[in-house]
């Protein structure tokens, strides 16, 4: 009767504590997951930039099918959630960086080939704003405020 | 013994089958969540607004530390990940929207009494855009370009 019964408890509890084990190792999974979200949030970015009235359309046109090497490009250097708004002869741009050195990240993005044609078709589009800092195309501005 | 191998069998099978179905469940939970975020992204909305050069130090102050009552406001009308950003006389907000009526949560905050204060502060620092449409206050932008 013992011998079945240790049959049995050997066969069961290792199974049951394994499966004990990896439900708990998910729950680990998740909250970490969470902790990195909340505590490691994205950088948000801002930029402020004119387009020429005569060439809205065209920038339009541009953005509704970018090139797919561009797209990868700015996936490649950690960039999230990226849109450009239109209003009048004023674009605005939002992004998240995920990285750790936005400077190299911009640097390797100004370095690609494939970027630098794309600009050759974005840049007579826009007027950048005499305001904007040395170095800039694009201004970027100050977030004032933020709400999670 | 067959008595005690179906003691063991009904004592630990139930067990084992309540823990991988615990288990499967944490996985099915993770799935659809996965899948809420993949396919039911929030709803992006840009827009912009003038600032009174004068004003900017008291708007920069005001939203420095703003009021528990407005951010408690903004999140039950299920804004998200609001920023504003300024640049010269301009002002810009991004935001994200994730409840299902925008309409309905946007004239719920209208009728709020505290963000009606805080507007009374607010309101005054701003200059509208003459473009804007009609019953804005901030002009409403066109989002021309996104990647996740």
């Amino acid at each position: 009767m013992y011998a079945v019964f240790r049959w049995c408890f050997i066969f069961w509890l290792p199974l049951f504590l394994i499966c004990c084990e990896q439900q708990r190792d998910g729950d680990l999974d998740i909250q970490a997951e969470s902790r990195t979200r909340e505590n490691k949030p994205p950088k948000r970015y801002g930029s402020v930039i004119r387009i020429k009235p005569e060439m809205v359309e065209k920038y339009r046109e541009l953005h509704a099918e970018p090139w797919p090497e561009i797209s990868a490009q700015i996936y490649r250097n950690n960039i999230r959630n990226y849109s450009i708004f239109l209003k009048d002869d004023y674009l605005f741009a939002y992004f998240e960086y995920i990285g750790k050195d936005f400077a190299a990240d911009m640097a390797a993005m100004a370095m690609d080939s494939m970027t630098q044609e794309w600009w050759k078709l974005t840049d007579p589009c826009q007027v950048p704003l005499e305001s904007r800092k040395k170095g800039e195309w694009w201004a970027s501005m100050e977030e004032v405020f933020h709400q999670h």
